[in-house]
Parts: structure tokens; C-alpha cells; sequence
């Protein structure tokens, strides 16, 4: 596998754009994007766990059932979230007028929406622009790039990958662009993400390809611990690979899965390293718990926490706050057996041993903390169990982003 | 019922003070207290529910098992937590150099302890100080206010209570300190609550009081969801008030009861208003829940979600990250049947109505939230559970005091 440039373009047969259409009133910044494939695609997609749904995700819901789709119509600026009903006709009309242009069944379009919640999506500039937007469709890279930054908030960095693999002989792409920088905690984020491939591959699989990534990738991320109403993952494959359709869990499933994966992972990561008011990519390791769950509840407790968080902020090593929450977190393990260490590229210090102090030059610590990209390492010594979760510091830019954020 | 004076040592028969012995190496502000009584008390006693509690806990847990306490010696500066076998054995022996201070059995001596975590607990320091300390007790207020000061870390504010009820035709006086302002979040929260009372009382009946009180007090308090190693809640009764003591769950004992929990309610209160940066107290309401635990879930969600506190600290009517919030708590409701509104000094304000927007005021509402002292009330409209939680906002200088709280 190999990276290549294109993201969501660099699938066959994949175009995409994005425009200002007056969504995000003040700033004329893009805020509006298209994903199309001429040819129909197989779907999947994955949605929010939070009891309260943006008006997008319920639409979405129901148009991706099928598994079938030909196009993703995304805005930034408003979330279509407690709008009610009018919120609901509002999504559906996106999916109209999108639909409209291509002469396409408008249940197979999904439907986005990232931003303020509560306030009603003003669909009239939405109407206003979706000639433009189609017009401005490309195959090449600067439509992805386009439909990129019309879904960006208060995302500072353009989070997008492309790669390609080999299958049976023959190239496949996968490509992908990703939004979410605060209100992320896992299951899953306030995040969309939009992912294509030329592959071929039954809904099925693609659908169980999808929850195995994204509970390896974005379920093991947090920013601030919000689990947002519009957290969307939406794949599209359409097949003009040229690849005979994986219909079967074969070695060309295990491959494209695994590529799948690692596409979500690097997205997940750079999330976390645009996390609202961030400077550092916090990973967080958890070695030898009992299990992998045991694995994964330890270190999302600790990279979830404020106290871990505004520690790595001020590259403290302030250890016994990780080990406190360890010890909220619900999960079993042994304090006295845990080492922790912390990791980066200026080095690797220990400081703590059997869940007791050690010495170590605080200034070492403070030096291998003070990198842009830190981990910390826990060893709970009683089993196989290992996860790694990212998260990021929390900084004065997070207040300050989150303080007055409508205005 | 009517608020006295003298805290802790409001109560007859109650002495305390509180000395600069060391553990703070840098700042020499009063890092030791001591409360005691010369009558032996009845007590109960709660602790943390962390998995990784601190020496001090694992011993007070012990020496409180019995019931029956004489004194409680607190230090600050360290939490005496992570250190393994010989924080233990600093732990026993700050009991026993209170009780040889006295001739007490070292059994019915409680110990505290506040500050970083898995720095071993200077001992010797207070070995060296306990005379002094034992020397400097009062039964007066200037006992109370010592022994508070020297509970206190990032405390900003002192957070007492005294308060005197009639039981049976004689007065009864309650008293109490905390201490906390970070590493707060239901279950307790990173405090340290010390209470007295010369009411005569089973320690049965002290321990079911005191649950009842910490259940509807400090259990609904959140800074920064971070649950501490450290919590403790200790009462002691005296009976030196002369009522004939209460036994049974009578008249008396619900008068009794319900003195201590207002008191509870009242320090949990203090403890969320000095929340580590906070500007604003803020109370989270959720009335017409389908029970109490629904209505508890909702609101400690809502009081803890750092995109609710950024809102607050930046005076921001963003009910949509209430109603998020409140979404991803896990607990049942009706988005389409839940009102919001914002109360203060400075008026009321309805911003959301059946789950959807409404056309409100935002100068309003803005100036609505500028108060210190806020109350979010949210109407879910489907049953009786009514709860109210208390928590802060985030501000910038909750970072601040975090991002290196070991210098």
C-alpha cells in the first residue's frame, strides 16, 4: 500500500467540489461540498450514538439503508441539529436538490451538516448554489480540495488521505477527507468523514469493513469528551477498479479491510492533533490489561481526562493524575503492578514503577513532553490486552474557541 | 434552624487548629490541622470510589470501620497517594502522633490528606510539628479558621458551615469545613469534608445520615469529571449538646438528618462556586424526568460537559450543546418534549421550546448568563424526577492553574 495524492478523488470515477453559498454568513469561507460518482455506488455508513440526531444523520440514515448511493451533499456552518421538523424537510430538500442535478433518485444522495446547533438551516442559499456547486465538480485534486475546506469549522489543518493497494493484480484506491476538531469523544466524534474507493465490494462488506475501522480509529479518539448530534462515516464504492466484486470474506477482503483501517486510523489521528485549541497529539498506550476492552476503557479514561490533558499542556509529568484516571475509569487492573512511562521523539523517561514513584530528572521528562507529538505508555502487567487511544492537551485556545463560538 | 458561627468548632466540645509544618516546602501556608474532641464521638465516614485510593483513605477506612473517633488530623500539600507500603506506614503514623499527643488509641485517630500525588509524604515534618500543633487548638473560631487554611490547596475561597437546630427543646449544633476545588466530580469529588456535631447519635444513624447527605450534596457536584484518590467525608458527634441520643430513625433524627444534609448542600455549593478557574456557579435543574436518577444522569451530564462550561464562562446561550449533552448521557427522554431556560439575579430567559428554536433575546440571555451565580433549568416533560446538580465554568484559568500545578 501506498500513499498518493487525490483524497476522495483519487478513486476512479469519483468527483467532487465545494462552494460558498451563504451558509456561513459572515466569513464567505466554503461551505458547501459535493461527492458524485456517475456510476452507482455500494454504501455504508455509521452515525451518531447520541440520543439527540441531527435532522442529516436521521436522513442519511434512512437513504444509506439501501446501500446505494451516488452522492454526498455536505454544508458547514449550520448542523440541522433541534430543528425539528422543518429541520427534516430541510435535509431532504439538500438531498432533492443534489439528486436534481444528476437526474438521480434522491434516496441515493446522503446528506451532512456540521456547526452551530439549534439555529434553522437557511435552505434558500443552499437552493441559490446548487447549479454552481455542480458546475464546479472535478475529477482532479482541487475539487477534493475544495469540498475539504467547505466542510471545515474550527478545523485549523485539512485532514485527508489517499492511498493504493494492490488486489488480485490490479490497482484499488481508497480516499478520504475528514472533519472534527472539538465536541469529539468517542462514539465517535463530531466528525464526518467521507471515504471512496474504486474497489468493488457487496454493501455487506463494506458495511462490516467500515465498523471494524472505525472502532479501531475514530471510537478511540477523544478531544473534550462531547459526543456530538451530527457524527457522521459515509463510504462509497463504485467498482471502476476493475477488481472482481469481493462478495466473500476472502484474502482481497482481509487486504482492502486492513487498508480501510489504516486510512481511518490516520484520519482519526489527525483529528486529535487538530483538537480545539490543541498543541500536542497525545497518544495514550495501554500494554498487558486483561483484555483489549479492559485495554481500551483504561486509556480513553486517561486521554480523556482534563487533568492529563492541561498537564500535557504544560509539559508536566504529573503521573499520579494518570493513574487516577485509571482508577475512575470502572475498568479492573492493579495499581501496584502499572508502570507508566512517557515517550516522544526527544526520548523515553519512566516514572513510575509498581504504581509508586521512582526518580527521574524532571527536566528529561520536561523535554520529552515539550514535543508536538507525546505518548504516554502504561504497562498494567497482567495480561495481553494493548490499545492505543489519541486524544490531544487542553490549552487556553480551547476556552477561548469555546467561549463564544456562535458569534 | 439558624447559621452560627465557629465552624467546626460551632459544636460544644470540639477543638481545632491548624499549623505551617512543612509539607508545603515553598509556599509556607498552614499545611496541618487537627479537629478533637475530648469526649470520644460516634462517627461515620465516606471515601472515594477510585480504584487507586490514597494511603490516607486505606487507613481512615480502617481506623473509621469502628464507628468511634476522637480526632482527625488533615495535611496538605501531598496526597500521600501512589506511594505504595511506606505512604501506608506515613499514614499510620500520622494517626498515632495525633493520638500520643492525647493518649488516644491511634484506632480512633482519622487521616486525610491533600495535594500531588506520588510524591512520598514528608513525614518527618509533621513528626517535628505535632506538638506545636497539638498546643495550638482552640475551641474557638480562630481554632476552626486554622484548620481550614490548612486543608486548602487551590482553594480560593474558605467553604465552612455552622448552623444550630433544636431537638427536643435543646440546641444542637452542626459544623463543617471542605476543602476542593480540582479533580471534582461526583463520587465524590477531590475534596475533604470534616464535620462535627454535639448531637448525640447512634453511629448507625450518623452513617445513614451522612450517606443520605452525600448522596443529595457532594454527589451532585462536578468541576472537571475528574474523580480524585483522596476523597473523604468524616462526622463526628459528641453528644455533648445533652439531648438524649437519637437511636431510632424518630423525629428527632429527621430533624437531624435533614440539618446535616442542608449543610452538605451548602458546602457543595462553595466547593462548585471555587471550582479550579471558575467564574460563575453554575446549577444544572432537570425538572419532569421520568424519576429522580434520570433527572440526576441528565442534569450531571449537562454540568459536566466542557462545551456547556466554555459556553457559560463565555456567557454564550448555546442551548444546543445542553441539549447534546444531554443526548449522550445515556439517560431516556424526549428531545422533542424538553424546554430549556437561563435564570439569574438578572431575569429569566426560555431559549428552546420542544426541542427546537425559538426567537429569545440574545442580548438577553447574554446579559442573563454574565451573573456569577447561573442556573440552567431544563423541563423534559415526561414525569416527576426533579434534580438539581452543581458545577462551574471552564475559563482560562482553569489551564492555567493545571498546566503546571506541581512548580
Amino acid at each position: 500500500m501506498k500513499v498518493i495524492s487525490g483524497g476522495v478523488c483519487a478513486p476512479k470515477g469519483f468527483k467532487a467540489g465545494g462552494i460558498w453559498c451563504g451558509v456561513k454568513a459572515s466569513s464567505k469561507k466554503r461551505d458547501l461540498a459535493l461527492i458524485y460518482s456517475e456510476k452507482c455506488c455500494t454504501a455504508a455508513a455509521m452515525f451518531t450514538t447520541n440520543r439527540v440526531q441531527a435532522a442529516s444523520v436521521l436522513v442519511s440514515r434512512e437513504n444509506t439503508a439501501s446501500g446505494k448511493l451516488h452522492a454526498i451533499i455536505a454544508n458547514s456552518g449550520n448542523a440541522n441539529a433541534c430543528t425539528g421538523e422543518e429541520g427534516i424537510s430541510a435535509a431532504r430538500r439538500m438531498a432533492e436538490l443534489a439528486a436534481d442535478e444528476f437526474a438521480l433518485n434522491p434516496k441515493h444522495v446522503a446528506v451532512a451538516s456540521t456547526g452551530v446547533i439549534g439555529v434553522p438551516l437557511p435552505i434558500a442559499a443552499i437552493e441559490n448554489s446548487i447549479g454552481a456547486l455542480a458546475n464546479s465538480l472535478r475529477f482532479d485534486e482541487s475539487g477534493h480540495a475544495a469540498a475539504l475546506e467547505a466542510i471545515m469549522t474550527t478545523d485549523t489543518r485539512k485532514k485527508e488521505i489517499s492511498v493504493e493497494l494492490e488486489i488480485g493484480g490490479l490497482p484499488v484506491r481508497i480516499g478520504g477527507m475528514a472533519k472534527g476538531s472539538g465536541m469529539i469523544h468517542p462514539n465517535m466524534a463530531t466528525m464526518l468523514c467521507f471515504l471512496t474507493t474504486d474497489a468493488g465490494i457487496s454493501s455487506q462488506l463494506l458495511d462490516s469493513s467500515l465498523r471494524r475501522a472505525v472502532k479501531k480509529s475514530f471510537n478511540r479518539l477523544t478531544v473534550d469528551g462531547d459526543t456530538s448530534t451530527n457524527d457522521t462515516v459515509i463510504i462509497m464504492a463504485n467498482g471502476e477498479s476493475g477488481i472482481p466484486a469481493i462478495t466473500e470474506e476472502n484474502d482481497n477482503y482481509a487486504v482492502f479491510a486492513s487498508a480501510l483501517e489504516e486510512c481511518c486510523i490516520l484520519l482519526a489521528k489527525a483529528m486529535a492533533r487538530d483538537g480545539e485549541g490543541a498543541t500536542k497529539l497525545v497518544t495514550v498506550t495501554v500494554n498487558g490489561a486483561a483484555d483489549e476492552k479492559t485495554a481500551e476503557t483504561l486509556a480513553k479514561s486517561v486521554a480523556g481526562s482534563n487533568l492529563v490533558k492541561t498537564a500535557c499542556f504544560g509539559s508536566d509529568a504529573n503521573w499520579g493524575r494518570i493513574l487516577c484516571a485509571m482508577g475512575y475509569s470502572g475498568a479492573e487492573f492493579l495499581p501496584n503492578q502499572t508502570n507508566i512511562f512517557f515517550k516522544s521523539k526527544a526520548g523515553e523517561i519512566k516514572v513510575c514503577s509498581g504504581g509508586k514513584p521512582i526518580s527521574f530528572s524532571e527536566e528529561n521528562a520536561e523535554n520529552i513532553l515539550s514535543a508536538d507529538e507525546i505518548e504516554i505508555v502504561v504497562n498494567v502487567g497482567s495480561g495481553t490486552g494493548s490499545v492505543s487511544v489519541w486524544g490531544c492537551d487542553l490549552g487556553y485556545d480551547y476556552v477561548k474557541i469555546n467561549g463564544d463560538y456562535r458569534s
